[in-house]
């Protein structure tokens, strides 16, 4: 057979369709985890799967699995998923595609009747973003063992209520296990949310991985004065300091091309008055590099520089760790799926790395994983403007069936292969 | 006869009672412009005075003026003052220090039986803080012509209480008509608030004048983007822009030394997240020169520095004016009186430049004026913890009083000089 092609159109309109449930008047979406409106979304979701013949289950922290038979039922699942959450202004795309595409592959799997030896699962993970139960990625997190599952189930949000009594409360509260479900394998399907795709007029990218990040805060601490009348060469402005350790942390991003992204995204200066020398200023860093060891080089120079601008300065400069995320290299088989997928459908693509955090990051931790992007309209997500072409939805879903077929192993009914 | 030396412990003792009146635990006064607070150091200034065989009389925006008579009463008044309002967490010398230190020349001229020609007043201006009503300075802006009378008396504070109504609660909407004041002269003895004085442990600064300001507003766009998967190359980070652009200011100030004073004191990073590349910064500029075309060159070099960075960066800056103040000559003849003051006391003594703002800054537009610091402990002002010594404070206020005397005029009761 040629190429199995998924259905463009049914794929399109099932992402619009999902689209009504939280849809915001700017044409985005509000789908915070554990809301009515995510209970409606993930409600649809379950009866679009029964109605493709699947069995639906859900694990304890509100994971949902939905599988499609294989011949084998000893052959753990091959599963793709992401999520259905969104953020507060969110848009269509953002984790809905990774589900939706899983449901669109089984459809096609059914209309050209295909069956495959080990079965086929989608997974909804539940609250990936993180922004109503802080942290993100909760319920691949505790899949993969990284949180306990009480922890997660006595997290609050910020009206404190519980994220075991809300998951209760929309229905979702499953029996599994969920540090009980071994996988063959697990892809993601998910829009970039950056610009590189776009740019490069790619439809497809090969994620070979997860960067590694490191999170620090710090503190600059120099001599609050009055802006007038202290002299220039006396002065220990904090702020003065702290964008010159801006500076280092955004050459350090360039020097460790290409790969390595750095960033201060948070600044607050006290006491922040006009006429008043700073005298501290507290800052977020961020570093991400899909090589450890990099990220560590990476480290040595942020410290190297803290020192400098410290004895430059006259200044102090406290350097706190605030978290740790090891890079997390995908699993070369699968990835070579990806790429042959990709050809088989002619599909230009490039391998990269995920910058931004998702599920497949926990997930594979237990099994072996890939992810695969498709553009998305300016490199913008996390906003209602967020958008993606109905052909680059097709590619990347197109890619994944291929990739998820062939190791599931599969063959059309009527025919041996 | 001999220098005239004022009482020191009297002097020191008068700013200590005073300082009770809205005391703080740390040792600081809190006596926002006319709160009750204020109108009891007030009326505490006004007995004293009266004690002192002086009139009082009061204006239409609450400068108060207390009189002593001179020889000739027809020449205009030798002046001297500052302000009895401080900070919400304020100290005990600035402001009140150059009203009690009037007061004191006053009471020593009548210990030693000095007449002078001109009459002497001591001033308490309205509000130089602006800390409770918004702008700084009210009384001797209006006195000065910088502000109506009637645009004054209608500023509201945060609670929406009007300025001129708070007035007359504390019993000090005057008759005067504030804008109807000749002065001979005006001099005005404050802490330096700043660290020169105590650094080059020199007990008298000679005030030449007040520094130019001007006062930006500066927004720099950028792109705003997810920290992890926007490429290094392609970024448009506002907080790298933003920096590069302190780092300028900084420069500019110390390039145009010795006088020069550059600070951005206030920055808002948005949307100040942790993982999310800043897409705008807002911050201020603080630039100061005594000299007006020195200060022209340092906008000059600040709109290149701008210009450069936009270019540089590919991002937008929008630079504002917000607010310009000419530099502030002050009188040299009086200059040279406060000199003479320091020599016949053996006062170590420099010139130097005022880089706060003061009341001598406005009064300085309808009068001869010359100011005398003091230092204050680590150049601290505005702060619960701001100290001077009792030896300082005795020497500001000899100086003030051989200048005021020969600017005055005068001789000793019985002699003939």
């Amino acid at each position: 057979m040629t190429a199995l092609k998924i259905n463009k159109d049914r794929l399109w309109n099932s992402l619009m369709e999902m689209a009504k449930i939280g849809e915001t008047p700017k044409g985005g979406v509000c789908r915070l985890a554990l809301t009515d409106l995510d209970g409606q979304s993930r409600s649809l979701f379950k009866s679009w799967c029964e109605d493709a013949g699947m069995t639906v289950s859900v694990d304890q922290v509100g994971n949902i699995y939905a599988r499609r038979p294989g011949r084998d039922a000893s052959l753990p699942p091959v599963v793709t998923g992401s999520h259905l959450d969104s953020q507060p202004t969110g848009g269509r795309f953002d984790g809905v595609y990774g589900v939706l595409a899983g449901l669109e592959v089984v459809r096609s799997l059914n209309d050209n009747g295909i069956e495959t030896d080990a079965p086929i699962e989608v997974a909804v993970w539940t609250n990936e973003e993180g922004s109503r139960f802080s942290p993100a990625m909760m319920g691949s997190g505790v899949f993969a063992g990284a949180f306990t599952l009480q922890e997660i189930l006595d997290k609050t949000d910020e009206d404190g209520k519980r994220f075991g009594d809300e998951l209760t409360a929309i229905g979702d509260a499953g029996d599994l296990d969920p540090n009980d479900h071994p996988m063959t394998a697990y892809f993601e399907a998910h829009i970039e949310q950056g610009p590189i795709l776009e740019k490069e007029e790619l439809p497809i990218g090969v994620v070979t991985g997860g960067q590694g990040q490191r999170w620090y805060e710090a503190t600059v601490t120099g001599m609050e004065s009055h802006a007038g009348p202290t002299p220039m060469p006396i002065r220990k402005d904090a702020l003065v300091s702290a964008s010159k350790l801006v500076q280092a942390v955004n050459r350090i991003g360039h020097d460790f091309a290409p790969n390595a992204c750095t960033t201060v995204g948070h600044m607050q200066v006290r006491p922040n008055s006009r006429n008043v020398i700073p005298g501290e200023v507290f800052l977020t860093i961020d570093m991400r590099n899909p090589d450890d060891d990099t990220l560590s080089a990476m480290d040595a120079a942020l410290r190297a520089a803290v020192s400098s601008i410290q004895e430059e300065d006259d200044v102090s400069i406290a350097l706190e760790d605030f978290w740790y995320f090891a890079p997390t290299p995908f699993d070369e088989t699968l990835l070579d799926r990806v790429r042959a997928g990709a050809k088989e459908h002619n599909l230009p693509n490039r391998d990269m790395v995920s910058g931004a955090g998702h599920d497949a990051v926990y997930v594979a931790r237990k099994a072996p994983t890939a992810m695969i992007f498709v553009p998305c309209e300016d490199g913008i997500s996390h906003n209602e403007v967020e958008n993606a072409t109905p052909e680059d939805i097709e590619a990347g879903c197109n890619v994944l069936c291929h990739a998820m077929m062939e190791t599931a192993g599969w063959r059309q009914a009527g025919h041996n292969r």
